[in-house]
C-alpha cells in the first residue's frame, strides 16, 4: 500500500425529506447565489423545495448552466457574484452544476486577472468563496470531493482543477430527486460512476486489501441497482444505494493508497469536447479499448474483478480477464449505453490522430498508472474504439 | 437505508516514516500537552520519533495514562493543562490513551464544576481543545472519530461521551508501529476491530446494501490479515491493511443509514469493569452467546454474513446463521482469544445478577438495534457466556 493523506470535511445530509435541512447549514447572514441548469429542477419542484427551504436568506439566482459547465456561461455568473457582494454559493444541480460552482468559488476569490488561468496553470485553490450543494443526479460525486471539471467552447477545451478549497461545506443528497430523472441521465449516472471506480481500481495489485473490497463493493452494488432504479425510478431502496454509490465512487476513500489511471476519462474527455458527447457515454467507449490495448498490464486486476465482481472462476488469469472486459461493456450496453465512437458519429475519421497531437501539445506525454500511455499509444486506443 | 448525516473532519496521515510529518501539523504558537500510556513508547523508539518531529514546539509531557483510561489520573493531567496554559493536546498511544486525550480535550473548556458530568449527564462536546494523534495500536478506531469511553474505579463504571467537537485534528497512521507490539495487544485488537463491524452489521437487513458490502470487506480484511499479523508483525503489507481496517471499522462510514447494537460492547464494558479483562476478550466473551440468545431477531443478517464472509453456501437461513456464530468464536479462538468468562475468572457466579442489576439502575431498560434487551435478558445472555 502507498502511503495518502485523507480529509475529507464535507458534511452529508442523506435521506428522505433532506432538502428542508438547507438553511440550517448556511449562515444567517450570508448573501446566497443559488446556481442552477437548463431549468429541470423548476419543473420537478426541486426549485421550489429549495426556496421555501431558504426561507428568510437573502438569495440570487443565476440559472443556465450548461451540461459540461461553460467556462463563458460561468464567467457571467462571476459578474453577478461581484456586482450582488455574493458571500455563500449554493448549487442545486448535478455534476456540471456543482463544478461550475467549484470554479466560481475559486474565481471569486482568485487574484490573478483571468481565471482561466486557474485551469491552464494548475492553480491548486486552497481557499474558495464557501458553497453547499444540493444534489439532483447521482453520477460525478462531485457533492463529496474538491475537483471540477471545466469546459471552454471556444478553445474546444475541458480542464480539470481542485484544492483542498473546493470540498462542499454540506451536499444534500435526497434519494427521491431520483425519480425524475431521464432514463438517459440515469444510464450515464451508473457509467459515470462504475468507471470512477475502475479508473481507481483497474491498475495493478499493491496490495491494499480493503481499498480493493470498497471498490468491489461500489461495482457490485452498482451492478445489482442498476437495472431496479432504470425500471423504476422510484424505487427508493434502489435510489437510495445508487445514490450513495456515486458518491463513495469519487470522495477521495477508495483511491487512497493505490495507483491510479484516469486515462479514460482524459481520452474520453476529448470525444465530450470535439463531439458533445454525454461525458459518461465516452468513458464507455473507450473503456472496453482501454483495458484490452493495456492488458497485460491490467490483468491481474481484471482477473480478480472478474472473480470478485462477476463470479467468474473458470479459466486462466488471461481468460478471466478478458471474460471482464466483455461483461462490462455487456453491462454498458444492458443499460442501453453504446460503446463504439461510430455508433455517436459517422465524423470519426482522423479523431484518433487529432487526440494525440491535443496530448502531444499539452505535453501529456505518459498518462495512465504507469506514465506509459504516450500520444502513440493514445491514437491506437481511440482507433480500436471506432 | 435510514436518513443520516455524515461528516468526519479528522485528516489521516498513512504510511511509512508519517511521524516525521508531526509538526506540521501543529500551529506553531501551540502549547502543547504529550500525552502517553505506561511508558512502552520510550522503549520501542516512538516516543523518539515524535520527539525530533515536535522540533522546537513547546511541549510538556505527561504520560501513564492507563489502559480503560482512568478519571482519577485524567484529573491529574487536567491540572497540568490549566497550570501550564496548554493550548493542543498530543495524544501518542492506542485508544485508551487516545480516548483519555479526548476526556481532556472536552474537560478543558467545560464550563460546569465536575468533568464526571460530561459522562454520567451524557453532555455532548461541540467543541473541545484542539488535539492530534499518533496511533501505536490499531484497534479502537478512535483515531478517526469523536466519541471516548472513561473508566472510574472509584465506582466501577466506564461510560461513554462524544460529540462533533471530539473528531482528532488529525492522526499519524504509520503501519511500522505494528512491529513492536506484544501478541496479544495485536489479538486484541484484531478482536476488536472485529466486533465493531459486527455491532454495526448484525442485527437486521434494512436494504443499506453499499454499507453491508463494505463492512464485509472489513471483515473479510481482517480474517485474511490476522494470521499474517500474529505470525510476522513485521509484515508490513498485512499490518498497513490492519491498521486501515482498525480506523474504518469505526470511523462513522459503516453505521450510517443503518440500526446498530452495541449490546456487545455494552455488556463487556461492564466485565472490564469487575474483573479486568481486556476489552477486546469481553467482546469475545458475550458476542457468540449475544448472537445465540437473539438468533431470530438476526439470523437474516448471519446467514448473509455466513455466505459473504465465511463462504457458507449449504443449509437453510438457520444452519447457515449458526455455523457463522461457530465460525466466529473460532477466529477468536484461532487468534489465542478465549471466548467463555470462566476462562478469565473462577469468580462468576452472580455476575450476569450483578450486570442486570447495574443496567436497571442505570436505566438501560432496552439495548439493541430493537431496544428490546431488558437486563432480563442481559442476564441470561451474560449466563450463557459463563
Amino acid at each position: 500500500m502507498n502511503n495518502f493523506e485523507f480529509k475529507n470535511p464535507t458534511k452529508i445530509i442523506f435521506g428522505k425529506g433532506t432538502i428542508e435541512k438547507l438553511a440550517k447549514e448556511i449562515p444567517n447572514d450570508a448573501k446566497v447565489l443559488l446556481l442552477y441548469g437548463g431549468g429541470s429542477i423548476k419543473k420537478n419542484g426541486i426549485y421550489d423545495q429549495v426556496k421555501t427551504a431558504l426561507g428568510i436568506l437573502d438569495v440570487v439566482e443565476f440559472g443556465g448552466i450548461p451540461a459540461n459547465p461553460e467556462y463563458a456561461v460561468l464567467m457571467k455568473a462571476l459578474k453577478v457574484i461581484k456586482a450582488e457582494n455574493i458571500t455563500y454559493l449554493l448549487a442545486v444541480g448535478g455534476g456540471s452544476v456543482i463544478d461550475g460552482t467549484k470554479f466560481l468559488s475559486s474565481a471569486a476569490l482568485f487574484k490573478g486577472d483571468a481565471p482561466w488561468d486557474i485551469l491552464t496553470k494548475n492553480i491548486r485553490t486552497e481557499k474558495g468563496m464557501p458553497f453547499g450543494t444540493v444534489l439532483t443526479l447521482p453520477a460525478t460525486g462531485s457533492e463529496m470531493n474538491s475537483g471540477a471539471v471545466i469546459t471552454r467552447e471556444e478553445t474546444k477545451e475541458k480542464l480539470a482543477m481542485g484544492g483542498p478549497g473546493l470540498f462542499p461545506e454540506f451536499s444534500i443528497l435526497d434519494p427521491q430527486v431520483i425519480a425524475s430523472i431521464p432514463e438517459r441521465q440515469l444510464a450515464n449516472g451508473l457509467t459515470d460512476a462504475f468507471t470512477h471506480v475502475l479508473e481507481q481500481y483497474m491498475t495493478y495489485p499493491i496490495g491494499a486489501l480493503l481499498q480493493d473490497r470498497f471498490a468491489e463493493s461500489i461495482l457490485q452494488t452498482l451492478i445489482e441497482v442498476a437495472p431496479k432504479v432504470l425500471a423504476d425510478p422510484t424505487d427508493y431502496k434502489a435510489a437510495a444505494n445508487f445514490m450513495w454509490s456515486c458518491t463513495m465512487a469519487l470522495n477521495g476513500l477508495i483511491q487512497k493508497g493505490v495507483p491510479s489511471d484516469w486515462a479514460v476519462h482524459a481520452m474520453g474527455h476529448e470525444l465530450t469536447a470535439l463531439f458533445g458527447i454525454d461525458h459518461a457515454r465516452t468513458l464507455a467507449v473507450i473503456a472496453p479499448s482501454h483495458y484490452k490495448f493495456n492488458f497485460d498490464a491490467k490483468k491481474e486486476k481484471l482477473a480478480q474483478y472478474a472473480e470478485r465482481v462477476w463470479n467468474i472462476t473458470q479459466g486462466s488469469t488471461d481468460d478471466k480477464a478478458y471474460a471482464a472486459i466483455e461483461k462490462t461493456e455487456a453491462f454498458f450496453n444492458q443499460l442501453g449505453i453504446d460503446t463504439k465512437l461510430s455508433d455517436y458519429t459517422k465524423d470519426y475519421d482522423g479523431t484518433a490522430e487529432e487526440i494525440a497531437k491535443r496530448f502531444a501539445d499539452r505535453g501529456w506525454l505518459g498518462l495512465g498508472e504507469h506514465q506509459s500511455l504516450t500520444p502513440e499509444k493514445v491514437e491506437k486506443i481511440v482507433k480500436m474504439a471506432y
